[in-house]
C-alpha cells in the first residue's frame, strides 16, 4: 500500500502551517498496524477550548464517533485533547469497541490533565479486529507536544493517502487577526482497511460553542458534504473544530468572515480528499442551478457526480454529455428536457432539449483533456443550486480495490 | 464494439422459443447506424391482443417512451404492433424525437393494417442525434413476419449486448396450456451509446389489460426492478408484455399459476441483462431480510449491489465483509450493528456486532472464487425483505466506459 503513487493532483507541498496559540500537538509510533512509521497523533488544547464537530450519518458507525457525538456539548472546562490512531478503525468490534474508547480517554486525559469528558477519539484503519490499545497506552506518556507539531500529526493519521493535506486561512475582526489551521487524511477505501475521511481545525478564535457548532455544521453541507469519491460511506468520518479561544477578538457572530475563513480551510481540504480519490486523475466540479430548490440541485448534483458512465467518461477524457442527460433524468429531482442547458466550462453543449447548435465534438474533446473540468447543468426551474466535487472513475480504482487482497 | 468478448457468464445457447399463437415478427436492415446486420423489429399482434408495460422513471425519458405509456390503456380494437430499432435511441433530440415517432407509427400501422393508437415502438442506441427515419420506412415493407421470428427479432435489437436473451415458460390454467416467451436486450451503456434495457414478452393467454398491466408491474418491482449493474438509469428502459388472448383459458386471476409463469420470465431475462452487465465476471444475488419494512430490505439491498466497493471486492474475490457493512450503514435503512448478521452463501460471516466465531478468511476467500454468489444480510428488526441481483466492477468496465472514445 505504501507503494501506491501520489495523486498527480496532489499539491506541490504540504502548507506552511502556523502555529495556533493553545494548541500543542506531536505524533508518535505505537504499531498498532503499521512499523516503523508514526501512527498515533496527540493534540493538546488550552483551557476553555470549545469543540464543534460533524460525523458520519452511518447507522454502523464506530465506537469512538459515538463518543465523540455525545461529548460534543459538554461544558469548556479546564484543557481537552483529541487523540486518533491509524491502522486499526475499531469499527464493528462489538462491545470491545467502547472498552478500547474508554481505556484510551482515561489515558490520554491522565496525560493531558483534563477530564475524559474533554477527550475526543478518532480510529482510521482496518475494520472488524480488536483495537490492541494496550500498544497505544504504552507509548502515550512518549508523545511530543509541540505548537509547531501539525505536519507529522498530520502524516501519523494518513492509511491510503498518497500525500499529507493541509490547509490555513487567517482573518480581521475589527482588526484582530484570527488564525485557522487544519489537515485531514481520506482517499477511499482499501481491503481490508476503510479509508476513513478524518479532518481536525484548529483556531485561536474567540467563539462560543453553539456558534461555531453553528458555523462548521452550515460550512459542512457546502464543503466535506458536497464531495464524493465512490458514494461509499465511512462509519467513521469525522469533522472536529478546536477553538483555543485566544485570539482576544470581540463576539463572532456567523455573519462575520470568520464563517467564511472557516469555509475555505473546510473546502480547501475537501478538494485535497478529492484529488487523493483512488486513482483520481482528473478533479471535476459539478455546478448545479435553476433547480426547484437546493435539495433538488443536491440530489442532481451528487447523481452526476456518483454515475459510473460520467466518471468513467471523464477518465476517457470523453465529452460525453448524454451520460450527464442520463443522470439529471435519473436523479429523482424534478426535470424538463426542454429546458436543461449544459455546459462545460464556458463551452455550452446542450440547450432546449438538443446538442446546441455552436458545440462541436471537438471543442468539447479539448476541454476534456484537462486535469480540472467544471460541468455545469441549468435545470431552469427556480432558484435551486449548489456545487459538489469528484474525480473520475479509473483502472486505479479498479487496481486498487480489486486487485489488492487483504 | 462488436468485438467485445462474449460474457463469461452467459447461457450456452439462446433457448427454442416456442411460437406463441397470433404473434407474427421478424428483423429488417435499415441501416440506422449498424451496416451489415439487423437493426429493426417488427412484431404483429392478432386483433384483440392485450399490451401491459412498464418504463423508465427518468425524467429525460425519451420521445417513445413517452407515447407508449400514453397508448397503454387503449381499447384492444383490431390488431397492434411493437417496433424497435437499434443504432440510435431517439432521446434528447427535441422536437424532431416526436416527430420520428409520429412517422415510424404511421408507417407500422399502415403495413400492419392497425390504428396508429396500437402501436408501440422503442429506440435504443446513439443519443442526442435526429433518427433518421426515413431509413427506417424505406425498408417496413419488406421486413418478414413469421411466428418463429423470435430469435432473428432478439439480435436485431442488440447494441452492446454480447449475447441474444431469451427466455420460455408453460403454465396449465384448468387444463388449458398458457405459454410465455420473451426476449431483452441490454448490458449497460457503451459512449456514446446509450444501451437501454428493452424487453418484449408475449403469451397467448386470455387476459383482460387491466389484470395483466397489474402482474406485471408487481412482477417488475421484484424483477427488472430488482438489478442493477452500474446504478445508471437510461432514459428508454422498456418492458412491454402482449396477450393475443388465443389459449382459450378461462378468466385468469393474479393467484393463479400465470402470474408466477410471467415473473418466472420476467427474472430470467433479468438475470440474463446482469450476467451481460459490461466487464461482469460474477453474478452476485444480495439477499435482505429482517428489515423493518420491504422499503428499507431495497435500501439497503441497493446500497449493497450498486457499492462501488463492494463490487471491486467481489471482482477482486475477496471476501470483505467490512465493505457490506459500510453498505448496510449508508443505505438509509434502520439498523442496528449489533443485530446485524452476514452470511456468504451458508458461511455465517458476522453476526452480534462482529465477526462470527466460526467464520475464517480462508473459507470465505474460497466461496469469493465461485461466479455465482450469494450474500445475505439478515437485520434483525422485522419482516421485510427483498432479493436483488448484480455483478462485479471489472477493469473491463472501466476499459468499456472509458478507453473506447466517441
Amino acid at each position: 500500500m505504501a507503494s501506491l503513487p501520489v495523486s498527480p493532483l496532489a499539491p506541490a507541498k504540504f502548507p506552511d502551517l502556523p502555529e495556533i496559540s493553545g494548541v500543542r500537538l506531536g505524533a508518535g509510533a505505537a504499531g498498532v498496524k503499521y512499523q516503523g512509521r508514526d501512527d498515533v497523533m496527540l493534540v493538546e488544547l488550552a483551557e476553555g477550548s470549545v469543540i464543534a464537530g460533524v460525523f458520519t450519518k452511518s447507522s454502523t458507525r464506530s465506537a469512538s464517533v459515538i463518543d465523540c457525538q455525545a461529548k460534543l456539548g459538554n461544558d469548556p472546562t479546564g484543557k481537552a485533547a483529541i487523540f486518533v490512531n491509524s491502522g486499526n478503525s475499531n469499527a464493528f468490534t462489538g462491545a470491545k469497541g467502547a472498552e478500547s474508547v474508554s481505556a484510551i480517554c482515561a489515558s490520554v486525559a491522565k496525560r493531558i490533565g483534563c477530564d475524559q469528558s474533554r477527550v475526543f477519539t478518532s480510529s482510521t484503519g482496518v475494520i472488524g479486529e480488536p483495537l490492541p490499545h494496550d500498544r497505544i497506552l504504552a507509548v502515550m506518556d512518549d508523545i511530543p507536544l509541540a505548537q509547531n507539531g501539525m505536519e507529522p500529526a498530520a502524516r501519523a493519521i494518513m492509511t491510503t493517502d498518497t500525500f499529507a493535506k493541509g490547509s490555513v486561512s487567517r482573518v480581521k475582526i475589527d482588526g484582530t487577526e484570527i488564525t485557522i489551521t487544519g489537515f485531514a487524511k481520506g482517499s477511499g477505501m482499501i481491503a481490508p482497511d476503510m479509508a476513513t475521511m478524518l479532518v481536525y481545525i484548529f483556531t485561536d478564535a474567540v467563539i462560543d460553542q453553539a456558534m461555531l457548532q453553528k458555523i462548521v455544521s452550515q460550512a459542512n453541507e457546502r464543503t466535506f458534504n458536497a464531495i464524493t469519491v465512490d458514494s461509499d460511506t465511512s462509519t467513521s468520518d469525522t469533522v472536529l473544530v478546536a477553538a483555543t479561544c485566544r485570539a482576544g477578538n470581540r463576539e463572532i457572530t456567523e455573519n462575520d468572515g470568520f464563517a467564511q475563513a472557516i469555509e475555505n480551510v473546510m473546502q480547501d481540504l475537501a478538494h485535497q480528499v478529492v484529488k487523493d480519490g483512488e486513482g483520481a486523475s482528473k478533479f471535476v466540479e459539478v455546478s448545479v442551478s435553476g433547480a426547484r430548490d437546493d435539495i433538488d440541485a443536491r440530489k442532481v448534483g451528487l447523481a452526476i457526480a456518483n454515475s459510473p458512465l460520467v466518471k468513467t467518461a471523464i477518465a476517457g477524457e470523453d465529452p460525453n454529455w448524454g451520460r450527464i442527460v442520463m443522470a439529471v433524468g435519473k436523479s429523482g429531482a424534478e426535470a424538463d428536457r426542454d429546458l436543461l442547458t449544459i455546459k462545460f466550462g464556458d463551452i455550452l453543449v446542450a440547450e432546449k432539449g438538443w446538442v446546441s447548435e455552436s458545440y462541436t465534438e471537438q471543442a468539447g474533446a479539448e476541454y476534456f483533456k484537462q486535469d480540472n473540468l467544471i460541468i455545469s447543468v441549468d435545470l431552469g426551474l427556480g432558484t435551486g443550486a449548489g456545487r459538489f466535487w469528484t474525480c473520475d472513475l479509473t483502472h486505479q480504482y479498479i487496481t486498487i480495490n480489486a486487485d489488492y487482497r487483504s
